[in-house]
């Protein structure tokens, strides 16, 4: 890429305002400004007027739920569920995760995410999906036991995914155990879980804390905060992965720092009702924030602009400081942050020599990016899902001047389509 | 238009799923099931995959300020006015407000906003600015005395536009008086506004109860609101457009339910940690809620689709409700909800025979909104800017197949730039 306004995210400072950025086997080789590197014979980007930066990392997805996006809104959690969500999902076909899953892909890679978090079922046609589409991501299958004689077979089904497909895509694949949350999981459970994860060295994936009612009822029940009752359990011991955290409390703090992450979900969390996380407390408390905009059915988009914007504005009201949760730090939640919260910040999360080549590149020749005063800013509070320009991951385009390059958009979108009005009906 | 999917906005179940339109003399002059209207020889928009609604009213707007978006945030409010947005404003040159207010205008267009309301200075250039662009505009020029022996000079100048201009660029111009804020404007001014406002049949466009600060000190020094002292001042009485209310205390909604509407501009108030409005409050004290963005250095977005999302999702945590502020009603606030707020009701807001065809039209055949249950769901919630098709006031095309019809927005959007770099550096 030449003449490119490079953001790397490692520090504010770090921006090129006219970079020039090499690729080769998949890998950043050199970044400096622009005229500065040999570039030899290698293809050239012509970055004028766009902005590089890492890949956004999606750290919350039920990315097969597109399928059931608009199909029920505006309803209390627990109907929305049980008359609604989950009656559907009973009915899901494997082909209809896999269609869905393609579907998703497609507005991850159009609006600039190249790693995302997947926790569903059927998660082997998620993992074809994402082989075919070229994107990075860590799955896991959702556990939920209907009873202490389903344990075994439940854990089974979620290991024996995440075993096979541990490194699957070229290693794009990376997988986790997913117990869904200490409300569907029992102790025991999750003590099962906690073995067999530390014996096969994966780490895990968990809802936590998301509402109100969740907190209240495990104080009720185990007299611990959901992160009090896994620590205790020693699930803290593992490579964690939270999800939401709204009503996570100062308690609570110290025990979440030990997490490899977070994941912030602000719409998810607006639109259920479910409250609004205090982020700008579990920052100061040294806990490792990352963003995710959770399933389509309660998003109602998977796009992360919308999260990094959210999550910067809410931040500032919900501490009563404009200051707080600045552009640039909320960028880093959705790159670096999230490359974190995966265990994948060796490689992934920032645009830095020697990681693979991630990156999103943004047009700022929009009207509405007109003037550019500050790139950070524009990219947190400005830039729409639409000014993604050009997608690569491990040095491939997966999108390239708003075109899939891997991809048959138009067909899967028909199929998808046909496959989602067919469940309604089913 | 023909068989396309027709929101009128005016009752959920009024929705036509294959519904055909006919414009007329800038009219809207008959709506029905496809097929069932006599088009004659009127040209034909094939409507297939589309979604036609009323053009979005934005209640609140700064428009000229995008010529500093980016230049300041993440500031506290009286570094970043004092410090950063006035001195540039204070520099800003009739031409700059004319070329930043086209380049304004090619972001509403863009997004589906047929009619704004604007509060600024060199408003005779935003004028001109609307008349050029084609779109519809309620504009009054800020009013902030420097003492009490400007309140003649500076009404007059308020005055003196609003009167060349009220009925302006074939009646799509509107004016109103705007004194800035009771934090700006003492008694004594407003009173004088209020006389004059009677006399002339002007409405007023002010600023209310924005910050906790404001209501304090207003508590602090008038032992009233600032809803209180307006409505002891008698702006009640007028037609009134009150932005913000963020503090609006219940006390406060009986008099805001006088006011032909209050403005909430939930992105922006988020973004300076002003607060939340108590929009379901409001609204069921029969309050009059419409949406606005506020200026792009505070949002920094001028498109409507992520203030009605923010708008449904903030209110339902506020609310501790998910049933509140459905798709449906955020959609009406920033359609007919915002006609009502500038007293064009009659005119827009709403698809029905007799009012004027200020139409945007959304497609549909996105692959985020692939599959479609629930149309208003969609535009509520997973729509995005870049999905609005086509767009019409007075039944003529300002924006189709997403191009410009009447500016060229590529000679703006240079022009402006060039205009932004010399003010910073003026």
């Amino acid at each position: 890429m030449r003449d490119i306004t490079i953001l790397p995210m490692t520090k504010v400072e770090d921006a090129l305002y006219h970079g020039d950025l090499l690729v080769e086997n998949g890998q950043i080789l050199a970044m400096g400004e622009t005229g500065t590197l040999e570039s030899g014979n290698a293809e050239v980007f012509p970055g004028e007027g766009k902005v590089a930066l890492p890949g956004f990392v999606n750290t919350h997805t039920h990315l097969a739920m597109v399928l059931l996006r608009s199909y029920a809104d505006d309803m209390d959690l627990q109907h929305w569920l049980n008359d609604k969500i989950w009656p559907r999902e009973a009915k899901l076909k494997p082909s209809d995760v896999y269609l869905a899953s393609l579907l998703g892909t497609l507005e991850l890679i159009s609006s600039g995410t190249t790693t995302f978090a997947d926790m569903y079922f059927y998660m082997d046609q998620v993992a074809q999906a994402v082989a075919e589409s070229g994107l990075r991501a860590c799955l896991c299958k959702g556990l939920i036991p209907s009873g202490a004689d389903t344990y075994d077979a439940s854990l089974a089904e979620g290991l024996n995914f995440a075993l096979s497909y541990q490194g699957a895509a070229e290693g794009r694949i990376r997988t986790m155990l997913g117990p869904h949350a200490p409300y569907t999981c029992p102790p025991d459970f999750l003590r099962l879980i906690k073995t067999t994860a530390q014996r096969e060295n994966l780490g895990l994936h968990i809802h936590l804390s998301e509402t109100q009612k969740e907190v209240e009822d495990c104080l009720h029940d185990y007299g611990q905060t959901p992160p009090q009752l896994l620590q205790s359990l020693g699930l803290f011991d593992l490579p964690l992965l939270a999800a939401h955290c709204v009503w996570a409390r100062p308690e609570d703090y110290p025990i979440l720092a030990r997490a490899r992450g977070v994941t912030h979900c602000p719409t998810s969390n607006l639109k259920i009702a479910a409250g609004i996380a205090p982020v700008s407390d579990m920052l100061a408390a040294g806990v490792n924030v990352a963003l995710g905009t959770d399933g389509a059915c309660s998003n109602n988009r998977l796009e992360m602009l919308q999260e990094i914007k959210l999550a910067a504005i809410l931040a500032k009201t919900a501490s009563k400081n404009p200051r707080a949760l600045p552009a640039f730090q909320a960028l880093q939640m959705a790159t670096l942050g999230g490359a974190r919260a995966l265990g994948l910040a060796a490689e992934i999360g920032s645009l830095e020599v020697g990681k693979r080549a991630d990156i999103s590149i943004f047009d700022f020749s929009a009207f509405h990016l007109t003037p550019c005063f500050d790139s950070y800013s524009h990219m947190a509070y400005a830039a729409l899902p639409s000014d993604a320009h050009s997608v690569m991951v491990d040095g491939r385009w997966l999108y390239r001047e708003r075109k899939f390059v891997r991809l048959d958009a138009e067909a899967i979108r028909m199929e998808a389509n046909r496959a989602a009005w067919d469940l309604v009906k089913r």
